[in-house]
């Protein structure tokens, strides 16, 4: 299920989970982090590569990262400032970090009002890319309590009907936690396909699948093979989930906007009203399941639920039912065993920044 | 956008709003609901007739209240009783009331609590169909917060892979209020079509388009002419949001078991941990803006939000760019001024049903 863009075997380096763990830290903290903030932005990356959450893990993300410090563009050493508050709410000024960093601040301000009050609802502005979303909901869930993490920003989902792209792909993540089965953690674009997609897709030249994006025009490509631009900043045509009205685009749509008013227009974020490119906000949250009810009876409903969906009758060709963060849960003992599969071009870049940044240390 | 459902005008018969309000009122208080109950039952009822969601209004829905409460299967008089509550959080028991006036005293609930701590959040269990979800979500955003409401149970949608199904349609309805500009009001099934929009659908002799169920075996049906079985409480093959896991099927399917969770799970209603037939259960939650910000900010900021997603270019063949709540909004204002369409059916049931119960009225 998660299969369709990891590494070829055949090319694959398997790289130890802890090496690369501190690798990434070093890497953190020769751009000038300070050694907590760097560990935990390791976590949140590494969090994504042993999930197999190949689009969100080191591989496709931290050179970006390094670009971003070593241009200014990320603060190293943010303050983080809340803004506005109430017992179970707060407004959070990120100072210009990292949001893999940022993001698990806020969900720790939300558990703590959570546990407080019931619930805490945090909106962040002026904070950068976030990771796996799944991550930061997952926080919650390990605490007992339903988790939810969403970001929004940019122009890369093209509005039912529209020609132009107006929204990004907002994801939406949310988890909440069973007694012996894997964690339900959802994390995924309200696009059709997550942004990163394509671009792994372009590198693996591979085309586009039908109903991921929309022709210059708006039309949404669902013969496949459009050419999507996927350069730095451009605006991407990608279609909302849902592909066309006819199969419910609308409906990804208006949960990619849903996002973009509890990031954006509840943080008070610069560009939110206006659509601006630049736009970039998330949003956390926290139910603490013992304000509703006894949390073991909960575990255990769950439990039962997820055990449930597992063991749903497959259709013909397939051999089983998943529910979400369960191919995640299996991919995370495979990896933690073996390590994580890189492109070979990943563990050159690997060796040529440890070896600019004077890091000694051989990853694989 | 929202006109493919709609009783063809040639056929159709305007009923005027308030006429129509009233003889819903009426039935509703033979049926034993005491009268302030059966104006608010009404107020959703009508609602959903004058926005255009014509799948949850009077001529598709009353008739199935009134049989249940004719069979003692709703209770016309329930006593809510809080369970357990902290100052952010409720859980509610509706005892057996029908939704449609169990969820807005549940959202009264979580507007309270959000005045006072910043947010509310409030999960019912035994309580009946409420609805147009949106209705309870626009409760909020009309008291300057953001809303939610969800709905969860049954068995009519097959998981990702799946043979069979295990979840309802799980409706996310969300709200959040602008200025001048008509609010943003979400409100959809997570499988790619509405269950009453087959209902509809085979009401009006169409067959299935594709993408919106599965065949007998699980594999979704992509052409469309697939025979959709929507007899009472039959087991719904429908597809969720995404129809196929290359279209991102496993995004509606997610947020489908969020929605169980939500509402069932956290509400601790009967069956959620076994995936039973007969479960239902419902989330509503309101964000104070002011929790957050300055209120006539956030407005503005919405304001200019709306306007550019409606002013977004159109694609060749539309004319226009829509956002969640804006067609509703339209579609009221034609309707108050020109009445609901009713198809002829619909007005000789009520004809009907008001003779039985001696409600001397003449609908049209």
């Amino acid at each position: 299920m998660l299969k369709h863009f990891q590494v070829p075997d055949d090319i694959a380096v398997r790289v130890d989970v802890d090496k690369l763990r501190y690798a990434t830290e070093q890497v953190f903290m020769k751009c000038g982090v300070p050694e907590s903030e760097a560990k935990l932005g390791a976590d949140v990356l590494i969090f994504a590569d042993e999930s197999g959450i190949d689009t969100h893990g080191v591989s496709n993300m931290l050179r970006s990262y390094v670009a971003g410090y070593t241009s200014d563009a990320l603060n190293a050493t943010p303050e983080i400032k809340i803004i506005k508050e109430t017992p179970s709410t707060a407004t959070i000024d990120g100072d210009g970090g990292l949001g893999l960093m940022i993001a698990p601040k806020a969900m720790e301000i939300a558990i703590a009002k959570a546990k407080a009050v019931g619930t805490g609802v945090v909106a962040v502005r002026n904070s950068g890319h976030l990771g796996a979303a799944g991550y930061h909901a997952m926080m919650a869930a390990e605490n007992d309590m339903i988790g939810w993490c969403m970001t929004a920003g940019g122009k890369s989902m093209v509005p039912t009907f529209g020609a132009e792209a107006q929204l990004g792909t907002n994801p939406i993540a949310f988890a909440a936690p069973g007694n012996n089965e894997p964690t339900f953690m959802f994390d995924a674009a309200m696009t059709s396909i997550a942004g990163n997609k394509i671009g792994l897709a372009n590198r693996m030249g591979k085309g586009m699948s039908p109903g991921w994006v929309a022709e210059d025009d708006g039309t949404p490509d669902m013969e496949g093979g459009a050419v999507a631009d996927f350069a730095a900043n451009s605006m991407r045509m990608q279609l909302p989930l849902g592909s066309t009205r006819e199969l419910g685009s609308h409906k990804g749509y208006g949960l990619g906007v849903m996002v973009d008013i509890l990031c954006g227009q509840l943080s008070f974020a610069p560009g939110f009203g206006t659509l601006a490119r630049t736009r970039r906000a998330h949003f956390v949250a926290a139910y603490s399941v013992d304000a509703f009810g006894d949390v073991d009876e909960f575990k255990e409903n769950m439990d039962g639920m997820l055990k449930g969906l597992a063991a749903t009758k497959p259709m013909p060709g397939e051999e089983r039912v998943y529910y979400a963060g369960l191919p995640e849960h299996e991919v995370r003992i495979e990896r933690r065993e073996n390590g994580v599969p890189l492109h070979p071009e990943v563990v050159e870049w690997f060796r040529d920044i440890c070896a600019e940044f004077e890091i000694t240390f051989d990853l694989a």
